[in-house]
């Protein structure tokens, strides 16, 4: 096995930064060390296989996106990153492990979505992967699967309150499900959206003739999620299961999730980039020549972004600030403009919902702490250490520890990074939703289990050398 | 220099546990390292020139009291530990830091009292200890002096919202005490009690025949301590200053703290064991045949121990949870009942106001762990790591982590302690207020910067090895 | 026209009481007047055809009861008060108009129901009565006809949250009702509970076999309560409508409708007397010789009775104090205990959902006057005066004063009400839910449009006077 | 004695109006009577020695403005208006009753201070008039004194959490006071700003040369309205006394009432015409040519005028919707520009703070119907039956009602009002803060005690008509 010294560098974790070196035996992490230490008498620097030089530089826990959706089949046509591609341009953004979602519909088997999904990342992944299982229909048989998959080392499911006649349960089915997990210690992650009747104020805005995206945030009202997080609120509140919101855009939903988790209750919320720095007004609203007002739809997601004017962009960051918001994932779904987001060309009801973000949500988190908006322990903690121990990772992945995958990120607080399609660009689509972002950072050298991914702007990973993540239960519960 | 080596046991920090072992060189930890690693070759356990062996029990970061009182005049006596026996009783419990607070009143000088405390510690101390300071007397010559502290590395100091004629500041002292510590960076510690009415409602009841430790409690009503957290919520609020609330007791408080932090505000939080195990009906409405209903005299302090039917002490656990309530201090002020607590035999307003807990505070947290109440890392970042970066100490203190001192507690979950006058007690009173209390675990060794002060039931350290702590500024601002 | 002189008394209006006669005219009141006003000379007294001597009681308008369900079919078998014998107990009661419920549901046609009300009430009726229309289906068809109901002085209409298969409405349902009581100005009333979730709740306890009506209560947890309360309220938010929660019992509902109050939203709530005295403990959970366990079958409703030890009485009160719940109703649905709740003596499922009070409303709020509860002018209020103007009968119905019908009631504060049905007790049941209850107070007088129809103890009013209100659009929006 | 009647017009009370004629003979209201009405034969309209036609207008009951300071002595001068030209301009306003506030400060005696207001007011009032009596200074000796002041009809009085030095109560004596008001039935009216903090960010500002008006309302920044509100809700919860804050201006104030009264205290809030319709950036920072950036010191009041894009403006609409906030008065405290505001052109501080709004509010008021802001009846509720209830004239006044004095505005919807110095003006100052404001509606005649004072345009009325009012316990509480 070969030895690897990180050295000079700041190490930093969740609750502060501190000045030492790494030293990585094989896979994992051995020894945290005192700069330049001895250790008895040993020359650690001259001993180790390879030194890595990370002097001035932060040395972080590797980024965790607990949030992707590759190659997921959406609207008839399907996200553009698959697992190689994806996991690709997570490396190169300083992210070494994901977690995707497994997809069980209605009339389908969980244990066949779950097999599918292991067949695509098996031998495709550049770092490691773990899946939460979607559960699109609830019924006797897929409850009943549900009681397996802590064994299978999937400890998180998600359901959906939107999307009617695809992932849709209702309330009921929501009960009966968080009964299963409760039993099971499954975190549930719930897309909190009102569904039905989103789905009637996009057919009457449609209807009417406003059919370009920037309807698509109007439809999705700020009101229908504060609904949907207070329902999920009060359904695990009855059940006693803990609940993880996904994708959290509105203020009042935040409000929601701070009222609970202020009456002790063990809920959670995470947000995304795109919902940190895009808005209503200038990227769902916005017209280019080439285009038109169809320019918007680049930004179509769900939930949609919100109006920066209203302050919910702030309220973002004020959440992630207050931990109303304990972590940042990417809701990574891509597709591109040609062909894809063109279905929705006259309905914006047909524009398949995604952002694609991977690449960047180390980076864009990173520019939280220049702008003052978080610490740079916050950083670590949002990206990296809560996703880890809120899904079953810590230990072995979040932290720079002994013991944990050496899954390691130098970056540089003095470097640079320019994000746009003919710039920084490693994902699958034609377009970036973060075209012409600048970052007063950069990603220098990304480490999976010891592996070195990326160093000196090249990409040295291998495809195919990820591995599946069985996970523990949820180690964020109070 | 001389080596040791912590071995086998499981170090808990405040995001999460791992089996590692713990190599201090001299003062300090110089590496976690994966146990049993022999690190490029290097025997470490056969060339340390100590080992403990920690196998089977969680070796933290040595406890950090925030809020002692030692030798405190106060009522026209004085508490009884001093920084010899009280650091000595500290170091028994597992606390290796202590940080006291330096007396300034009406018209003496901030330097004279800073260099009372400076002299009454020097040269007795058993662990490391710091000053805050308190401001009793809000003047010109004070605010002045204030500019000077943080040099000092006094970055903390209090104001007593009670205590008219002692302590007391007005709302125009405090506003000019708080646009200072803005200023200059020192977090403002807040006694929150409404001591104006608070002694008008003491007064009718005395005088109303109502003179029984019982009616310290009732005179001290929760709507004043609810108030006067709220005014000193709004007062830091026009400031733009940081707010520390100490020795929080009632539920409305703790819900005035939360709904200020829900806002973003740096608005913090103390509780104390007392407020977690002690109540108003029980302990302060005590009668015994030797005290009869004076008995309750033992539990006078300030604020007063609450009503446990109304839920006050469920919720500073909740709020320990929700972190809404981010440390546990002592408030550590302990009085004889002979010659001293005697004193209001005839009125409780005359009781010296204090409890004794220094030895105890890390146990009884950990009781709470072994209760359910919180988890084993959030144990260890309310004892440690929290006080550490509220005060400027992280890094330092308050981590298991190359670079820190080694103030090191191996704590056996698998031992048992007795607290009682009879069984351990290593404070300088007469009784004890946590008499009877019986602990699932026990506090094996206690290393302070290196060196072993309790090992094997027996005491080792040394008076006067404790050293001044200049502290930094506050490393939890968000 | 015959006139009448109510003399001597203390007329009551919902911001105060002043001595004053009222004369009456034919149908309506044609003047108040100062007590033994001469009037420019004239003797009325002495003119009048009749003379009510009210002196040392109260004059006060006849109560309105705004929620009552005569003869609903229900879970196989039908209320047992019809419009004869319901209005008729009303009257004994001090009730002059009540708001009866017009059912239409999946598959019905809207006029049909409404035409079926107004034959069963036609004819029959002591007192006067109006409609609102349930829509229990609602669809197409049912959305066109409620642009009608306006026109037939039906200006509210009622959705529920709960029974699916019966009168369920789904949000996408509730979202396209509220638009257009929006846009024709019906005011949205409606049953707020989480009726699909709850089912689940209820299926497990009877399948687990806890069948006896205790749980009930159970199943249907506040938190489903609160969560479709809050839903309702968010719907109605995105639609601009009004909302009117009915039988509102959970205290964390009421905390809702506070809220959104608070916010400036047009949302009301009304509470029963059912969840003002009787509880899930005392009530619920009883036990009789008789009927065992199946004793709470009697006070088998929804929304439940609630816990006393959590304090949703006292809520309830204070609510009604606070005005965030505006008036006090009935859900008058009366079933007898043989042959109709004993179909449930196996499964408390099957109880026909239930309780009698009409007779009792405005005795046992009046009681409240008398406990200190509330004000007499509050209870004035919260019984004729905000149902006449939340449903658009103000000024005809709901006060004393000229231009409206003369509906007054004398009571007598020093007079004695025993409840029970050996007893006063004119609702056709085989049992009262307000057995012992005694109350400080008396209907002396009751006077619809006019005409006495009790008045010493004897009944002298008559089946088919009772005419059909044509409502008109709520006069208590803001 | 004579008899008037007011014929054809819509009489409006507190919860509807209603098409009637009201009969007046001598002082009072003896009938309100259905419009024509012969009454058993009488031929009204011949009979009565006079007919006032109102058909078209509104019928109400005249206003209160519970809150005036005549002949105030303020900062080295004294308000403008005294009880001769106030209470004449009050009449050309609708406003039929004041409450005035009788002075006690430090070293006064109570009594001295009412009889001085009783020898300023006898004999020149036009309206009728009551007193609160304000303690500027608790003592034992003004303690005692409160006691009397209910027999002397004077059953409110009020305390200063500003202005130490001149009317300031700290704490302590608030409570004291309380306690009495409690125990005697006082209501506690509270000036609710935290003047010692107040005064310190004053000087400041004034100190680095900010100066201007506009800095009076920086100084008195929001958070010591709210922080003060809550203060002053917290000490009446202790002693179980009820509370009217005064002259509520910030938003986040109202947001405190509106906590205290949804946990059902006794709290209720006052706000003023300015407060909903002057704001801190157009008229506090106006500059003119005459008077520079001094022109705001005629909008100088305190509380201050708050900014209108911060929401307080519409906040306080919304308090008056919600019933958050009860009532509307003007705290009518004019100055002069010349002589007077002048004595602060070099420093804010030394402006005398008040505004003159007596002659206005009614009409203000009535602009928020036309504007859709509150309905008719709840603008009757708002100018005149709650203030009626709030200090325990109600039955008496607030209501056309027999029984009540006739004290009776006709109110034309038709009319319209232009308010300005050379156009409607009879208050005693140089300028109008309302210069420039058109109303849609106007008095168009004002009865007190069935004596015309306007009509026609002319007034009619005698200076010392007006009568002291011994007022009563509040009817408001719950």
């Amino acid at each position: 096995m070969s030895t690897v010294l990180v050295k000079g560098g700041t190490v930093v974790n969740a609750t502060g930064a501190v000045a030492a070196d790494v030293l990585v035996d094989g896979e994992k992490i051995v020894a945290v060390l005192e700069p330049g230490s001895t250790l008895l008498g040993s020359d650690l620097a001259g001993s180790a296989d390879t030194v890595i030089d990370a002097t001035g530089k932060y040395v972080i826990p590797g980024g965790i996106d607990a949030h992707t959706h590759f190659s997921l089949p959406f609207g008839g046509t399907q996200a553009v990153d698959d697992f190689d591609t994806g996991t690709r341009a997570a490396a190169w953004g300083g992210t070494t492990s994901v977690i995707d979602f497994a997809v069980q519909r209605y009339g389908e088997r969980v244990e066949d979505g779950l097999a599918k999904w292991h067949d695509m990342a098996g031998g495709n992944a550049h770092i490691d992967y773990g899946f939460h299982q979607i559960i699109g229909g609830v019924d006797e048989e897929s409850l009943k699967a549900m009681e397996g998959l802590v064994d299978e080392g999937i400890t998180s499911y998600k359901l959906f309150m939107a999307y009617p006649g695809v992932f849709y349960s209702d309330d009921a089915q929501i009960l009966r499900a968080m009964q299963k997990a409760r039993e099971f210690g499954l975190m549930t992650m719930m897309h909190a959206e009102n569904g039905p009747a989103i789905d009637v104020l996009a057919a009457q805005l449609a209807e009417s003739g406003k059919t370009s995206p920037y309807y698509h945030g109007i439809a999705r009202a700020w009101q229908m999620e504060e609904e949907a997080t207070h329902r999920a609120i009060m359904l695990a509140d009855v059940t006693g299961a803990p609940l993880y919101v996904v994708h959290v855009s509105a203020k009042q939903a935040v409000a929601q999730l701070a009222a609970a988790r202020d009456a002790g209750k063990n809920v959670f919320g995470e947000t995304c980039p795109q919902y940190l720095y895009l808005s209503l007004e200038k990227q769902l609203g916005a017209s280019s020549e080439e285009w038109g007002d169809f320019e918007g739809a680049k930004w179509v997601c769900s939930t949609p972004l919100r109006s920066e004017e209203e302050g919910h962009l702030d309220a973002m960051w004020q959440g992630l600030r207050t931990n109303d918001l304990q972590m940042v994932s990417t809701d990574h779904c891509p597709f591109c403009m040609k062909d894809q987001k063109e279905l929705g060309k006259d309905d914006f009801r047909a524009i398949p919902n995604g952002i694609g973000s991977i690449e960047h949500r180390v980076d864009l988190l990173y520019q939280g702490v220049v702008d003052g908006r978080i610490t740079l322990s916050r950083w670590v903690e949002l990206i990296a250490t809560t996703p880890a121990r809120m899904f079953g990772l810590y230990g072995k992945k979040g932290v720079i520890q002994p013991g944990a995958d050496a899954d390691i990120v130098v970056y540089d607080p003095n470097g640079h990074t320019s994000i746009g399609v003919d710039k920084t660009h490693h994902m699958n689509m034609d377009h970036s939703a973060w075209e012409g972002f600048e970052i007063d950072g950069h990603v220098d050298v990304t480490m999976s289990r010891g592996a070195v991914l990326v160093q000196d702007g090249e990409y040295v990973g291998t495809k195919g050398r990820g591995q599946f993540l069985k996970r523990g239960l949820t180690q964020y519960l109070v």
